[in-house]
């Protein structure tokens, strides 16, 4: 079989390297157009300096004869483009947020701006294979979700859709740092963050109305929601803690969860607590289910660059191609 | 005037080392006796090879001719002592959780045992200056609180004393590993923890009674409070996050805090987000107030070794021998 | 074609860790036993929680129907045994020091003891395949070298060999922490260790031994060493920076290396100094060649507990059962 | 007795900072100007929200008025500025290496440039107080050394005076980030430096020719130096590890470097080699002296940011206008 002929246009950020690293070694995928702005025109070893892969960065991505865009541009800055990519025949993996919001009037609220081609919104799946799997696999667009988001959604999917969440809910957010990207800048500067934690964006985080989007399409409505992120020093992975009021009793949820999950590749429910180290390096997304004096209190853990941006990517291709959907994400587990 | 003669039992651990620390650059202190069960016989200079200090560890106080001593021990440990200890005219400073929890029934349920001295218990004031300042220049017998304890019930008191809490609480807690103490184990091994955040103690934290018993001193009941603390890969720092309903505006929650801790020499309110780095190597508490969506998110950072153990009994020694509050206490800011 | 049944021995450590999670993936291998002593009767989840591995850990290896034993055991430890495993028919990959040095007067001066079984080390191949992959190929018995003596040997290997060291050899090491093992100490010590970097076993390092003997080997003498390491607050990842007098131009220099790493698989000759993480997470070693006024300045990295160790480990198994050398080896690059 | 009015050109650098932290607290200065080009015409507590120091950035200081110009500008931007602050009757206590080498024709080799005043040269104080404290005391200029200078002239001093050192030297050193500055870039970025060692530079690190100057000052001439530095992932921090043949006897190295440092405040020779952390938030240099297998191996442990900078700035200041020489230099030793 010939192998799928891929693009990925901003290759040379977090989640663009980490999906070049992915694909390198999918059997069924041949990496043959990278896009950089910054690289535009230098081969391809100056920023993949370990793999074998002959070529030179493009500026923009050329759709002849490509079958699929990765997009991991900016925000904004790929609406436009793909457009045109479906309108070349490509399908697109997109890594932004440009897709992910299915209300058109969210946009200008959270990003600024009107969205460039709404009328692409309503086709674009919504790439959480835990919950669209079927869509994605038919989808021409694929739009990958936010790493807070997969983590928050997934921590919360089976309570929500078991109707098991009896109040507001708290999300309880924290992040390693290179979920705040490759550009240098002070809140990316080694010295300033490292033995420190903080909050940041109480005022409201843009994953925050995915999260809204996908609870209320698996209840019926979205609980009200609070949620604050945290910078922790260290470089991957995301916890998410999660405190609601419990409907039942916690060995409910607990079955809740084990059902939700039972066939799932990548999402696990684990005994304890995970520890974020867990789960990274790896596709994984790890979630315990606990209580505390009948408040549940639900953590989950992922890689922000792999479940929660490239590897997820990868996972909805797999999808989309009729691959197996652990293709190129059987890694091994590291410890420590 | 003659200097304060002045023991630190159990100097060795991480709360120790930062009181001699701190205590050896006190002017009106005399640290006259040192006990540490693993240093015992050995040189002070084994533990504290920079500090000029003359003389052996003990492996017991001798209270012949002491004025204070600060409690560093282990919890259970330092109960039986403390009785010794008053009977022979000294005043004790005890970091300990032996004397901060005024009903006795609460012991056997979080410490697994009945209290040594109960009796004690009535006297004992709560070392937070910022609450019990009357009470802890007049005690025989502080009870230094706990580092998460510290920072909730700094976070959460003036929303409290002025009933603007309008709903259960979450105190979502991050802190550094240096208050897992120095006994080396998995829970504090490098490898196991650097480059990692995980949520612990779902089911209970034995800070929780004292935050509920503060905060019901101020506010006449507790509101209902969920307490989860978590480790973050640094040595130093905690971080409270802590979540409720606004009564009012956050014009007036704001206002509340400000007037609260208008004349407090420690914790100030700041205009910003605090991240813990801005809070380490000193014996502040730096509160900042924000809301999202009519939820008040409430963030709390101090130095857990220092704010939150060691610099706050310093604090309250202060207060209690009539010391200015910040003596020993005035140490430059460093940044990063 | 049946798979090799393979046992571990030593299992929870991070070498044997690390193992693991590699042969769970490599399609030639059957994990038949793992042993530890401080899990010895639990399932195999309870140190593996991700891993779909279904067994109890044993307390001894049972040589019966086992082809290969990875030997991960203490130093020390493993000697006895070795011998018995030999003689059950077992082949022996062994990550020790164990089998190391081929002249027994060596141990009771680095390791404190007579060797138990001397008669053994003439039969042991070097582990170290860049030098000896036929050995290896051939051994009953190989000895993975030391994680400081894989990235020294592989730095001054094409030098020493060409003839163009002119002078005596400085090695200074830096270590992340994970090489210090798992056992819990203050050397391993989370808040001990964090931002700090510290020189340790300035008298002589038992890896020195390795590194004169591989570098006598090729070179007919070894340079006088002197080798210091240190320990960086990381958790993975060395780099030996050496120091020594060019016989002949940089440029004859590079071309040595060049040569002779030019069919390696595994070891790369890189242009700009690599920095560790860049070869961590995989079984690479990065050697760059540079100089400064006349003096070689040649750094090399490497992951200590995969090409340092336990992916050295799968390496040697590789070439000594006719698997392909990157056999499980081939996992992606992560970065950052 | 009026306190001395100081200016700190540049105050928003992290040396620049350090001092102001350290300065706010010395009784006998008041801060009267700060400038920032970045910050001007903000208020102070822009920068340092902790501080009670009322007033805003300026662009360029104004001599008028002031007695003495802490520069803390970029290498080459204060040369000029200098030679009108020292017309206007300040002194200065010069951070950059703009006045440290005292030949001319070093500044176009290492610095790119000719030298703005290489008539200031000769009168500027080599700002080491280890070494040069009367002629600090007397200078209109002192010119404060580098970070890796201090460290690894402090680590070598004794051996060049005494004649103890028998052959060429190699100084291997490790830093944490601060020295690369708060300027962002990738050589700064968390994401790309955490979890990692490299080594940079190689070719030649501008603070070698300080090196040599102050060695050949003590020995008649120079040994040979080769010096590479190394970035470690922490914030605070130089370990400078030494290298060089022994002439005489480990006890006779030993003996020379105590009576070398038996009068100073801040360097000292220690028994066991130190960990940085030990070094940092203090003014400390501390030094170990050992060898292996007759090479000398000293380490030499110091806060980059403060005896690596601003508080060897304070030092000389206090040694310049009268103060005692550790004023505002005596904070808490903190640890861990």
């Amino acid at each position: 079989m010939m192998p799928v002929r891929a693009a990925v246009a901003g290759a040379n950020g977090y989640a663009g390297m980490t999906l070049v690293n992915l694909l390198a070694l999918h059997p069924g995928v041949e990496l043959c157009q990278l896009t950089s702005r910054s690289f535009a025109g230098q081969p391809y070893r100056a920023a993949f300096p370990l793999l074998e892969l002959e070529g030179r960065f493009l500026d923009e991505v050329d759709p002849e004869g490509v079958e699929v865009v990765f997009g991991c541009l900016p925000h904004g800055a790929g609406a436009g483009r793909a457009a045109d990519w479906l309108r070349a025949g490509c399908r697109i993996i997109d890594l932004s947020a440009d897709f992910r919001l299915r209300d058109p009037s969210l946009y200008p609220r959270w990003y600024g701006q009107e969205h460039a081609h709404p009328d692409l919104l309503a086709e674009a799946a919504f790439g959480l294979p835990e919950l669209h799997a079927a869509e994605i696999a038919e989808a021409r667009l694929v739009a990958v979700p936010g790493c807070y988001s997969t983590a928050a959604v997934l921590a919360l999917a089976p309570a929500a859709a078991a109707g098991l969440i009896g109040s507001d809910v708290i999300v309880d957010a924290k992040s390693g740092i290179s979920g705040a990207g490759r550009s240098p800048g002070l809140g990316t500067h080694f010295s300033e963050l490292t033995e420190s934690v903080t909050a940041y964006a109480i005022g409201g985080h843009r994953h925050l109305p995915e999260i809204r989007q996908e609870l209320a399409r698996l209840a019926g409505a979205s609980p009200r929601i609070t949620f604050v992120p945290h910078l922790v020093p260290m470089v991957r992975g995301i916890l998410c803690t999660c405190y609601f009021d419990l409907v039942g009793s916690l060995d409910q949820l607990r079955a809740a969860y084990q059902d939700f999950y039972a066939d799932q590749p990548f999402t696990r429910v684990v005994e304890r607590t995970p520890p974020t180290k867990l789960a990274t390096h790896g596709n994984r997304c790890l979630v315990a289910v606990d209580a505390q004096d009948g408040r549940a209190v639900v953590t989950a853990a992922l890689d922000n660059l792999v479940k929660g941006a490239a590897g997820q990517g990868v996972e909805c291709f797999n999808l989309a191609f009729g691959f197996d959907r652990t293709e190129a994400l059987r890694s091994p587990d590291w410890w420590p």
